[in-house]
């Protein structure tokens, strides 16, 4: 057995583990997710695209594809489901006429708004699951090594709209404080 | 603002990160995981159930459900598919007529072997971006603070399950050697 076959085992071995635990983490924050936005008549898919046209102002569809980790053509289609409903507004730029961009409405922030209010009204196993550590260790944890492997996997200009897109969340509430 | 509205805030900003990361990390997951198995005819669930069924050894359709993070109803439907091929086998115990369990076949053991062996035919994009953290550490990271949402969530019987299947693959593959 030479040292690159052991690295190749460790590799799957460390791939395997990663796969249960990224589906385990997901299914969690995924059952809270629904649960949070059904009584909004919003699927996962339209509350995650509005939720990147709030923050990033001026998304494109593409952007929203590549932020929320979906096909281009899911983004679309959600988002075309999302302007029926006048929560989402659909714009072509003079300076860029190739990319349709989409910007939240005043009724879609509203709603957006509300939804934030009433985040606490239904059950967060990801949040119960991780006060112990909070008691633990005063604070939160912070994934540093998911970041670190998803910030290699995606690019730094992923990595940058999510701490912008976190950081408006955490602004947005410091203005109505 | 009362020291527990700032908690609530903080647990809600939180939540939106992890919903975001593990979002992003499963999809990896989800795109490397269909790449290895697109040759061998099987979705992602009827490759879990064959994966859990293999290294827990005598599970019940309960227990694959509950490991493979799935409804009753989907792990039941994909078994009997499977069943269907040959893979695996249904069976009732004399000590426990209630459940039914299910035992990888020859074909399946077989399969699921040789799947091993191809692992890194495909690519893995999450071995490959946790490999820098892995030149500087020296090894993988282990994602504790993961591991211990997790736990929190699902139990210590699911981790207890979660840390034999790693180790099954590991003595599956010392006895190749």
């Amino acid at each position: 057995m030479t040292g690159q076959d052991y690295t190749m085992k460790e590799a799957m071995l460390y791939s395997q583990r990663i796969a249960q635990l990224s589906k385990a983490l997901w299914k969690a924050v995924e059952k809270d997710w629904q649960a949070w936005i059904k009584p909004y008549d919003l699927n996962i898919n339209e509350h995650h695209i509005l939720w990147i046209s709030y923050h990033l102002e001026g998304a494109t569809i593409s952007d929203v594809a590549k932020f929320g980790v979906m096909h281009v053509s899911t983004a679309f289609n959600f988002s075309k489901k999302l302007e029926e409903r006048g929560l989402l507004a659909f714009s072509k730029r003079d300076t860029d006429k190739r990319n349709t961009y989409v910007d939240v409405t005043p009724e879609g922030k509203t709603l957006l708004e509300e939804m934030y209010e009433n985040y606490h009204d239904t059950p967060h196993s990801v949040i119960d699951g991780s006060l112990p550590m909070k008691d633990l260790y005063g604070k939160f944890p912070e994934f540093l090594d998911v970041m670190a492997v998803i910030r290699n996997i995606y690019g730094d200009d992923f990595m940058e709209i999510f701490e912008r897109s976190i950081k408006n969340i955490d602004n947005t509430f410091k203005q109505t404080e």
